[in-house]
């Protein structure tokens, strides 16, 4: 098939390899000319304007968006809106609210321009093991990009799939990163546990690669802890400062918004908030009440 | 009444000092030599041993230990055991695990000693306004000690009272300081929200005047609260790190063994670790993760 | 002075009738005629359509709304903004979200229409004891309506204040509602505690009055639980279902939105959810896991 | 080699059966006849009794106990000191708390007789796959031993190890259901949050199949998920009821003791303690308690 590319960082530069080996034409577009230079360099063509981009695609066009999720999606919504024609598809492979997406594809819909939504997971692996995608939008739509999928996925028929009407890609990735976030916090708070039992000396790098096979918390996010354990045992010169991307806060709200319970995933979050309060408040106010009432001693900053 | 004080530190010395106002002898014991003379300031006696104590009561005697939980309250029972006859009291007014309590009991009822224990509210505030008690022990061996209880309680008839056999009052003390912990992180939580809303400019000591009046929030801690704001409104100088004493774990493990649920007073002491773990491996192993799967650049310590 | 109250529901009624007992005039407005007939038969005067209201109050007027937060509140912003003058002032008594609250400020001032945002706690207990107010808005707009808050709160000089600009007030009730979720749920989690260690028999009722009374955790909240329990010792015939209004979620959703670790204000948030979620199908999910690698017995519903 | 196995429930029977597979000669006790009947069936020995079995062993011996953690595992242990020689080594392979684990081995240090403890993970599927192994225990003791791991492991060098000293064993392998707690648990958030999505009609099934292949959250956990919910998509029949086994509860234990905070763990255990308190007392008085102060409707029972 024929695709543009919209946003050629890491992710995107990535997807337009992959989708080129598959024997597809990309073009991709990005303001950068040696992002633009590096696709070319790996077999796909490139355009300096969206404009040229959409010139140089063949009605009805297919064009994936990946680009940063909020108001930069926005504006290469709005920007290409007027360059598209009826019958044209656009997804948006990024990590956007599904919300925002329920938006623009109404938007869309009103020139008769088919939205799809891909949460895309796979990170820098992509590359090489394929990408899970999710996928909302109408279906005969999702159908007539399957070769594109087919391509990126990491099997022709494994790891994506169309799993309902548009926005349900984005809200099903959304989950998908609220669990990883569950999951990450599980394996951080055992492998702690075990470091700090002192008397047993225990190898954190070791106890990794045994449980990588047979046992029952077996995966991938233990692979790769296995892995950073293996480089860098004591995880020294790493700050215990967790970023978190909207996705997690995102499913948090959802959660309590289908008034589902979710301790777990919001506890992950709110240690991710917790690594980064490093001056508490609240615990200052905790040592002041105590000082308080006990007269208990308070540690000076 | 007559009494042995044993363990003339900050509560054990108030205490003696509200029951000598109270009208009652008082002889205390303590191993420092200025805790005794500061005893003697105010109106008791003292003893410079635990034999010497013994010996300047009538029998049947009461004693009461203010020493710290655990082998300092062991230690105690053990030396007192061969100085005490049949149909002494011993009681426990510290703040030792019920379990403890216990097995001391079952101790001392092998010599018909009667065993009370008395958890302890009312820190540095105790002598003043006098000191909240729960109860545990034999009906009748409380109801003779009720004018010492009348006299150290804020009211003759309030704050205090017989909760159930010997075990339950330290018991039911636990479970107050597992609130305690609850109440003092929703309030800590509540005040850090604030404070964080820097649009607002909100004066945290002012809306806790407030709320000290009429509001759903209203009550003691919150009056601490308040006071703590109203002297150090930044909380400048004090550490964000918060001690926990045995109690608040008692009540976590405790509503384990219980199956009862208890998500807030967990909550609460797990945020006293956490406010220990300024070097958390669970957070840099995150990062780590993070970095494996995404990319994403670690913050470098 | 001279009020306008609109919305006589059981709030907007008793503040009326506090507001008439200390002397200034109210006017109420209702759709229900016998709301209407409720506050005239407490000394104050009824118009039965906004137009009336409005007509019955001398400008400047200053008129108060105590109804139900979200679209009637807009509603009600909307019927009166034709109806005002410039120099008129509004007030939202309820609980608003203050996002809503700064919407409206901003459409009110382009008419030159003061809005107040006052937060009130109180409940059924405000007509007799007085409402803590916390207020936002213009400063010398607060401070004309100093006799309305001075009668309607505890005490002239407590319970009530101005923390800061429009928005401020809500916000503050917001967390405070926050705050209360905590403090309940600490609480409920102690006293069900307690309950369950069957071979002390503890009776609840009589330990939450010892505690009234001394102790670190007596608060207003420890009040009316001790009068729940003195009233029904085993809470017989109500249900394990607990509501959960707004201001919950909102103060969860600003403590993340802050970047604010709130897991004790969050996790009574969560209770909630869970209390309401009777046939949970996580819980499922975890049991058919077991079923799956252990073999594990599913319980069968 | 030639091994002793006692207890041939499902673990031990199988283990048993793996072993005579890979060339060992095992000789299995159990005081059921039809279960050493199975085992003959499968091509192992067995024995009615302790005696029996010791004397079928050739001096240094190896017995392996496969039963259940706690009393039983203390009676075996108490049974066969009598029985065994100086140099012989006793295996616990059960889910024992590791500080009974250190008691039981200072015993059998005393009559010079090798304690190893090995945490096993691997459930109803090890037969096929392979156990996991997380073994402590003298190094040479266990290199003693390899030619048995060797065969029960997924591989010869892979899914098991010498971790530590006595006792770390069982200590990897607590830590090892503690996360496994957090694992599950995050998934099972997830998907309710998914299924409750009533908009989007989500195939749960469907996306666990998506997200086993290239996803993040990709695990041994989530295949056995998705094969659930491919079996019984509305986990009909399935009762939101939820045991858990000592090691979550001991995990949360060790984690307070270590000062290492775990919310995510410790949440999982709590939920799985709430999924059994279908009556709960602190919600009905968090129900009584919103009466009390707002006259807020409560829910019969």
């Amino acid at each position: 098939m024929e695709l543009g590319m919209i946003g050629l960082g890491r992710m995107g530069a990535n997807m337009a390899q992959r989708l080129v080996r598959g024997g597809h034409r990309v073009v991709g577009f990005d303001p950068k000319p040696e992002a633009r230079k590096a696709i070319e360099d790996n077999g796909a063509e490139s355009a300096a304007t969206l404009d040229a981009l959409v010139a140089k695609l063949k009605a009805p066009r297919t064009l994936w968006m990946m680009v940063p999720a909020g108001a930069i999606t926005d504006d290469t919504v709005n920007a290409l809106l007027p360059l598209l024609s009826a019958g044209d598809t656009l997804i948006d492979g990024g990590n956007s609210n599904y919300k925002d997406t329920l938006r623009r594809a109404a938007t869309c819909a009103g020139k008769n321009i088919q939205y799809v939504d891909c949460g895309t997971s796979g990170g820098i692996w992509g590359l090489a093991e394929g990408y899970s995608m999710m996928i909302g939008g109408d279906a005969a739509a999702v159908e007539h990009l399957r070769p594109i999928f087919e391509t990126l996925a990491p099997g022709k028929d494994t790891g994506w799939g169309r799993v309902g009407p548009v926005g349900s890609g984005h809200f099903t990735k959304m989950v998908h990163n609220g669990i990883e976030y569950g999951l990450m916090q599980a394996y951080a708070e055992g492998f702690s546990i075990l470091g700090h039992k002192q008397e047993f000396a225990l190898d954190l790098h070791q106890i990794a690669e045994i449980w990588r096979t047979g046992s029952v918390v077996r995966s991938w996010l233990l692979d790769l802890t296995s892995d950073a354990l293996g480089k860098n045992p004591k995880l020294d010169g790493i700050a215990p400062w967790v970023a978190d991307s909207g996705e997690g806060r995102w499913t948090v709200a959802e959660a309590i918004d289908l008034d589902v319970p979710a301790p777990v995933i919001t506890a992950s979050l709110i240690e991710r908030l917790r690594s980064r309060d490093t001056d508490s408040f609240a615990d200052k106010l905790l040592a002041a009440m105590r000082n308080e009432f006990g007269g208990h001693a308070i540690k000076k900053e």
